[in-house]
């Protein structure tokens, strides 16, 4: 067994924009189980915007601070178990840390079937088909015609937002960076249309796209788009606030303009959630997921960079939005 | 009969604060009600903030424009009728506009019982009641034990949300400009503590009154305020958005810093809505109101400022903050 232990540690918290430079590779001696506890080994690690917001303060759990070994939703496997409920070799998900090897307290992770590819529990089985599902269906609740308008929307939860916009019989509309990413949406995911953010001129580009107005806005990215969208909700609209990755780099930032009172004319609702706020309904989820991506109506896009050295560089490219669907680390090969 | 009717035209629309120069009071003579028509006089002119809205462009209603007469939400006494459904003598509910006569259609009107005090149309049994009732427990759905914040907490409608709240069992902290107003809210309503927003202290003095952070805030204001009880909103929270008075001076007013933030992080709900967004518990709403008015639970504060040409300064006043309870013209005794 190996007794080197490589990990990356936040160096320091950013002020703006983050860098390579907040991070360091550090090494250190594989970490011990004590009872209840189990060793880990690290297969894959999810890279999501929100381990940007963890950086900015406290909110659904405590913020990362200075020092701290990155922490990350991980895929392992059990190499050591100290706890009865664990049998060594297998497949846990688990809050885990940017490293080769971490210890978890046994009563904190979840055994999960040792089914190829491992990868899907983290893409559309994992928290972004769950974010995507619970977000669209449980706080934006489509009903078939409707207007969907998505931001973000060649990433992980966004690709999957848009395909199960249309598996529930609504019109989507992507927001993307990029004539290609745009191109791609519409091709290949078999959105309705797709409005390229960088083009300049996003509001008549979606008016147009939107001829019937948008009733849910899933939004990723708060900020101006979100400025730009809120002018043409329909009354009754939704906006489903998964993110706000146009925020993380600011301090203090401010509101989109005429916030609340296009809220209040329009009797809009924006609601915030993360993907385990709906335990009842994770049992459904899932099976509608699985069975959606068995039978091709849901295309499940991976984009995995090899590597644990690579982490870093990975987040900060997802953060500027050069992935395309759900970006993880593959830190060994299982 | 009268052959003068008095009537207040909108002379021009503000772009700043509204002020007494953007009415004009006229003389006409009484208008004719064709067939499917009554002619109501006017007895009581509800007097809202929905008022400055509606200059501000089309919300849930069209847009007022200049040389229209000012529309009101009104009770009046049909003093003619040409349908066979509305006898003369009947008092109704119906949107009028501020004069002493109008027309209206025969279809857009609710004949409602000639019981004394008229008022209490307008108030408690009114579009405030609802409002308040409504926003507070359709959209707000407090639980025992939770903390409400309301701003504008003199008003019409938060003087209502706040008693409303007691009755649920909910802990009640009031918004409200002046030490007098405050202790008044505490002693004469008893909400358990209120903070007077001109102290320019409100952070902290709010977040004494609200050991347990914020569950629900209901929203009269928008602006600086909202973006203050935001940062004291606990996880799950609520935010009844039902007016922006602070912001209907301002073209393209900023949004509270931190949002759409605040709203991803802590999971929160923020939600506009119209006191006619429930019509199936209209019954229960009035049946509720009308019994907590008669057994005491809920005191029913009344400004009535007498005089149809009084409607401009009173509204501006209202604006500003100067009524207690709720505000409305009386056009004419009964």
């Amino acid at each position: 067994m190996a007794t080197e232990n490589r990990r990356i540690i936040v160096a320091s918290i950013p002020k703006g924009e983050l860098k390579e430079s907040h991070f360091e590779l550090q090494s250190a001696p594989v970490p011990q189980a004590n009872e209840g506890e189990v060793l880990v080994k690290t297969l894959y690690m999810s890279l999501d915007a929100a381990n940007r917001a963890w950086m900015q303060g406290p909110s659904y759990r405590d913020a990362v601070v200075s020092g701290d070994v990155m922490p990350t939703f991980a895929i392992g496997r059990v190499v050591q178990s100290n706890d009865v409920s664990v049998s060594a070799g297998s497949v846990v998900e688990v809050e885990g840390v940017w490293a080769d090897y971490f210890v978890a307290d046994a009563n904190a992770l979840k055994i999960v079937p040792d089914v190829q590819p491992l990868s899907h529990r983290l893409s559309v089985r994992g928290i972004a088909g769950k974010t995507a599902y619970f977000g669209l269906l449980n706080v934006g609740r489509p009903e078939a015609g409707e207007t969907i308008v998505v931001s973000a929307a060649a990433g992980s939860v966004g690709s999957l937002v848009g395909q199960i916009g249309k598996i529930k019989g609504c019109r989507v509309v992507g927001i993307a960076g990029g004539a290609e990413k745009c191109a791609w949406l519409v091709d290949e995911l078999g959105f309705d249309a797709a409005v390229d953010y960088k083009s300049g001129n996003l509001f008549k580009e979606l008016k147009d796209a939107c001829p019937d107005g948008v009733d849910i806005y899933f939004d990723n990215v708060g900020g101006k788009m979100l400025e730009t969208v809120l002018f043409q909700m329909n009354l009754k609209g939704r906006i489903v606030c998964c993110g706000a990755i146009s925020q993380y780099d600011t301090e203090n930032p401010m509101g989109p303009r005429n916030l609340p009172g296009l809220v209040v004319v329009k009797r809009l609702r924006m609601e915030g959630f993360i993907a385990m706020d709906y335990p009842e309904y994770e049992a459904q989820a899932d099976s509608d997921l699985t069975a959606w991506a068995a039978d091709g109506k849901l295309i499940v896009i991976e984009d995995i960079v090899d590597g644990l050295e690579n982490a870093p560089k990975a987040l900060i490219g997802l953060l500027n939005g050069e992935n395309r669907g759900k970006r993880m680390v593959c830190v060994a090969p299982d």
